[in-house]
């Protein structure tokens, strides 16, 4: 049986543990048994138990004060899912968790941008020094494959720029503007409400969050070593109903763009036209990239960019592929 | 240093070839050692080089008479890449040379549909019982993964049913009657003009071209045993000018859509009406897969679904799949 333990327990980690929990006939029928839960580690304290960590009760009791490093050393995991929550300016704690593991030979799945966003180049290469698996298609578009589109999928026609709707906060944001002629501040606040925006929009709206997963796609699927500084951002604080009505008038959408490209290895968030009846112009809070490839033409994936249980089957997926010894 | 046998050297087979040729360097830096096509196999004969067949002037000498088995005991390739004319009513003669290299423990890879829509479930099973990889990802959608998407992106969501245009062909007829009010007919000869559209259109037009690929998309993702003959198919040769002018006045387009449920076991290839807007509304010959999942709503995924060079991308990402060792 393979032992997973997770670290973070939030809107994702939790969405993570049920889906795990929910799969267990699917998973057991793939991989001769299911994975278990065998610890779980949040801020609060450690969770330990070789017959299997439960989501809900199970947590309540039995808590144990284990730093992460210790609880890698104690439970020695199979695969250690770090989901803790995500700082993108250090990238830490995540960033230092991950690298315990790796150091350990531990093979690492995360959904946490902000440690392949700031120390991308550092990770990966432990990762290949050591030899052991790193995964964070979670990182990147939510449910949306992404980064294992490229890797598995495309391996024979490489990317050589993508462009794309990362962020489905704004995307939300500017879709209620156009279609029921909100100004920019009544459809934020009605995105607080929703709850699709978080209180300090800062991140979304200014086009921070849209940014660190173009970093993390950009190194990844064309493998130029781009950082959060190189990325020229603008948000969509300035957009006005008035814009957007006009756009609509001459057949264009106004939508935030992530686009990066190999040979210019320039890169870029902000607030482009795009034809009403382009691929690129998903609705509410889709996200969605167009990959240009070397031998085919371009290839349009879209689909649910956020949610907790949504990313989750990202993460779902990069386990499976450790478990299966799927490794690049 | 591993050795391809190539067996059909038209359309897409001079396109694999040349591909191969064209990304050695990055092949070699991805496997180690860039693969050889050693054999090319074509009605006319046979031609095995162990340094390396040439997609041009070499195979104008050195032919030799050997059939396909006789050549997979001679070659005894790392991979046999099967890419003969398709026959969508007996599947043969690929389905006969699947096998033989199959029950020779030789990996095989093919964009044909034909063996695999007839033959589904008795050449998986063979491949499966000799521990040998059997891959198609470029018998549905040319260069776009959706075999793969599957197989290695979406294994923690699975697919519970989808809808698409697997029809370049009769999407660009579609197109061409709306855009330019063109009849049937004339929008037929066009495309025939153009080489969209074969002498004799019925399996574009008809829907049986669309109905194999449904057949395969729903025996691999969806794990039900469908053949040829549970598809309800409708071809789009009744479509009028006036209909389609109809449905744009209402916001919709006429689009020949594949559809498959898992739970319900239906599956058709049908005229329907598309919102505009919808994201499988693609125009001229595209082709799009819209996959509703257990967990994660919907994806779409749109691209270029015909073509020589971009179906060889496909059967190249397949190939580099079956060298690295990951077969299901």
């Amino acid at each position: 049986m393979s032992r997973i333990l997770l670290a973070g327990h939030g809107n994702v980690g939790k969405a993570f543990h049920e889906l795990l929990l929910e799969e267990a006939p699917r998973l057991a029928a793939l991989l001769g048994e299911a994975p278990k839960v065998v610890g779980v580690l949040r801020r609060s304290g450690a969770w330990l138990d070789e017959n299997g960590v439960g989501v809900g009760a199970t947590l309540l009791s039995r808590r144990q004060s284990l730093s992460v490093v210790d609880a890698l050393d104690k439970v020695r995991p199979d695969v250690f899912v770090e989901l803790t929550t995500s700082n993108l300016q250090t990238g830490e704690p995540g960033a230092s968790y991950i690298r315990a593991a790796l150091e350990r030979g531990i093979p690492v799945v995360t959904a946490n941008k902000g440690p392949l966003l700031r120390h991308y180049e550092s990770l990966t290469t432990l990762a290949k020094r050591k030899g052991v698996p790193l995964r964070f298609e979670g990182t990147v578009a939510g449910s949306i494959p992404t980064l294992n589109l490229h890797e598995f999928t495309l391996v024979g026609n490489p990317v050589t720029r993508f462009d794309g709707i990362l962020n489905g906060t704004s995307n939300y944001i500017l879709t209620r503007m156009a279609e029921e002629g909100l100004a920019f501040a009544d459809a934020l606040k009605e995105a607080q409400e929703l709850g699709y925006a978080e209180a300090d929009p800062t991140s979304d709206v200014g086009g921070h969050d849209a940014a660190a997963k173009l970093v993390i796609l950009a190194n990844h699927v064309l493998g130029v070593p781009l950082s959060f500084e190189d990325v020229q951002r603008e948000g969509i604080e300035r957009i006005s109903a008035a814009a957007i009505r006009l756009a609509a008038k001459e057949g264009y959408a106004i939508r935030l763009i992530a686009t990066a490209d190999a040979a210019t290895r320039q890169a870029s968030v902000a607030p482009r036209l795009v034809p009403v009846d382009s691929s690129l112009n998903v609705r509410g809070s889709l996200n969605v990239v167009r990959f240009a490839t070397a031998h085919a033409g371009s290839f349009t994936i879209s689909g649910k960019g956020a949610g907790g249980r949504e990313t989750a089957t990202a993460v779902l997926s990069d386990v499976i592929h450790v478990l299966r010894g799927r490794t690049t």
